[in-house]
């Protein structure tokens, strides 16, 4: 039984998602584990993991959609307001989604199915660089 | 150190909660591990999985009818639609829950708490065949 | 590789987050373990684990009043309200939040980003005793 880590940066250019599918394939690729267990942990509060529908884009819209008004922007009630109006959201929108991830691991590829992505859901407006730990185990 | 793995078939007929726990204990079991980790992931991205309440069944029923009002079937907004009005919602109830569930092991043991069962929320009204996979890792 | 179990026991009074990054980390420390992965595993379905900013507490001021908002207790259509009028409310944020987390560990340390926390969040009024599971794997 082996172990492999990696910290892939992943530059976010507004409230989008950002599939990694491909990149953290790779990097199990990279590990020569076959069978085993790929956890990933993204070191941000304002950003989070979601996996999702990779098929038809309109979901992702819908998802967002929901969001927007599931947890305002404009909401005047929020106490933490100093780093900008997008920043208690982004929280709350973390909070209610995924921090860690686990995806099985079997014939050395992502045990994901066939209509799953795996998005890094950015919930700040301005540019960022953001940390996703990749931690594999397995054989 | 060893692994296992196993992927469960769950027939679902409609927007209940399926107790798990029973199948993945007796998983866990075949697996022969007696210290251990073990990680749930579900394939699908309108069913998702959820640690509640196994005692009173109502907590389920008042869990579906918050959703049922947090991210209503009727809502117009959705973009995604040509998959049925239980669709969209599906997604945006699977993103508010989770797709992956990890559990510890002791004595052969899941170590759930003496109120927890491990539920497969199914979001679609259609009868559906879900794969959870079921990955063991320990001694 | 080796692992390591150690379930540690919280007291909460009320309705409050509580930090146990340090716990948890001293926990890790304890394991002799320096790469792996530290899973953790709340075994209770009314108190929840979510990672999120250590450093405004107003932010978690913010997350306690947006949930009140969002899963109010004096809603009059929970059926099951036996337990007193915290009790559903309690199962759904804690479906909404998270029972299981995994932080990657790297030189000993958990490899938490800068702002983050690890909290349990108890969403009941009554002093309680809850127990967290921590799971570490790794060499």
């Amino acid at each position: 039984m082996i172990q492999y880590q990696s910290i892939v940066k992943i530059k976010t250019t507004g409230k989008l998602f950002y599939n990694v599918t491909s990149k953290i394939q790779a990097v199990v690729k990279e590990s020569g584990i076959s069978t085993g267990l790929c956890t990933l942990f993204l070191r941000h509060t304002s950003a989070s993991l979601i996996i999702q529908e990779n098929a038809d884009p309109d979901v992702l819209l819908d998802l967002q959609n929901f969001f927007n008004k599931l947890v305002p922007e404009d909401n005047l009630s929020y106490i933490h307001s100093a780093e900008g109006p997008d920043d208690m959201p982004a929280h709350i929108r973390a909070a209610l989604t995924h921090t860690s991830e686990q995806i099985p691991i079997s014939h050395g590829r992502l045990l994901v199915g066939t209509w799953q992505g795996i998005y890094i859901w950015e919930h700040r407006q301005q540019n960022h660089f953001r940390e996703l730990v990749i931690h594999i185990i397995g054989e």
